[in-house]
């Protein structure tokens, strides 16, 4: 038996959460203030008819927008919005064309000013944490969710236009510019390690944190707290090599009691897990 | 929007894994042996045909053994048979007629001789402790699999029947002939209590713990374990409504050096929980 695309990505979001330790998010041992692991549970699981569609041929956007309010019935909040904007182009890809990097990229450049618009309606789903937009799109910041549908009609931009004007400063939407890479370097790191697939998960996370200022955290706290952060990490990392992982939950837990929390780099996690579980790494 | 009742006994499946501490079985912070938590995960999200088949009206048999199909794929061995022994008929309950002690001893009491088969088709895709059949029923073990077809035909034995002569020795098969009584308790205690539904969980469990002795546990480590264990818990019970939660963690941690997991009480919670849930129980 295979487990379908949707349902491969579904388990990518449950085994992502339950890695740990994943310094200053929720995971199987930490729940942080009113968000709870079972919110990710209840979200992940919520996914499914959207992941559904997107495996299905429906478009990106209105896939995504379904995937969203399904993952919203629960009183957590924002569990996996980010995630999903990976993992919904991610399955389309697979069942259109079979997983790859260009598969993706084909994805997501061939998505519509309808996709875009689908995008800005599933912010009102859920309240999902944004910085002010870039300059030139004031009007089309997604906090004003459907009523910023006219503007971006109007301009004729499709979801892929939106994600390359966010790609400087979000981590997610530079992997729909720059063809996934993160996420299929993820994916190597995760096939190629050892042990429990949440513990690799949680290996990945410490590496990807390690790499580069996770973009969640410097629109929250600023560059200078994603840039320590970053550091820490990847002093940490270095050590994780030969030390046990005490070092690596005592910084979880001052991340969590600081309430930073670098949700960018578990959606690349997320991803990353998805393309291996897609590649057959076992369970 | 609702979930369907495929998707709650599925997130059952999860929430009761996440719920912790769990004396003796895998939890959100305990794995067993080559048993993870990842393996639950991976078995619940495998569960989804079988239980959207029994939604849609399948038999149970049949329902049933896609379920444990798709449970099965991942490298943990059992982790959900006997949850989904109870799931599956309350799910076409669900869908059949509506929730509720009635609806589902009408579903169980009119399985057939081919539910029968298909249950016994089941224990070829997994390996389920099962102790040695009652005295009549030597030709009809259940490690022989769809072998024993014949002969059940010949006797005419439905699930049901199956499940009656079980029941005395199995509180999973108790709960096919007495309405699912337990079931349905463990539902009200989850749904009065207070706090993150797992560990409303974790609660129902030692609470059902305390009340019976486990029957997978009196299989495995004899009659006396599992009073000793009743015991042991019924003490923990008493003292949880004021203490923490430090000593049910380390009766957890001893079970699980010992090596002793009570199964079936988790199973009795998983239904609880899917009950629960259809209710309306907020997470």
């Amino acid at each position: 038996m295979v487990r379908s695309p949707a349902r491969n990505a579904e388990l990518a979001l449950l085994l992502e959460v339950a890695g740990t330790p994943k310094p200053g998010n929720v995971d199987r041992e930490r729940d942080v203030d009113d968000l709870h692991f079972e919110h990710f549970l209840a979200g992940a699981v919520g996914t499914q008819k959207g992941l559904r569609l997107a495996a299905g041929g429906t478009p990106v956007g209105e896939a995504f927008e379904a995937a969203v309010a399904g993952m919203s019935d629960q009183s957590g909040g924002n569990t996996q919005f980010g995630c999903l904007l990976l993992l919904v182009p991610l399955v389309r890809a697979t069942t259109q064309r079979g997983l790859a990097p260009e598969s993706a990229a084909h994805v997501v450049e061939h998505t519509t000013v309808a996709d875009a618009a689908d995008f800005y309606c599933a912010f009102e789903h859920v309240d999902v944490y944004v910085d002010d937009p870039p300059e030139d799109m004031g009007t089309l910041d997604v906090r004003r969710g459907s009523d910023a549908v006219p503007e971006l009609e109007r301009r004729g931009l499709t979801l892929y236009d939106v994600m390359e004007r966010s790609a400087p400063a979000d981590g997610v939407a530079a992997e729909w510019v720059n063809g996934f890479e993160r996420t299929f370097e993820t994916a190597d790191r995760i096939e190629s390690g050892q042990g429990p697939v949440t513990d690799r998960a949680a290996d990945a996370f410490l590496a990807l944190l390690a790499e580069e200022p996770d973009t969640l955290v410097a629109k929250r706290h600023g560059r200078e707290t994603a840039r320590e952060v970053r550091e820490r990490a990847a002093e940490l990392h270095e050590e994780s090599e030969r030390a046990d992982r005490d070092d690596v939950r005592e910084f979880a837990d001052e991340l969590v009691e600081r309430g930073v929390n670098p949700g960018t780099t578990a959606d690349l996690v997320a991803a990353g897990l998805y393309v291996a579980l897609e590649r057959g790494v076992e369970l």
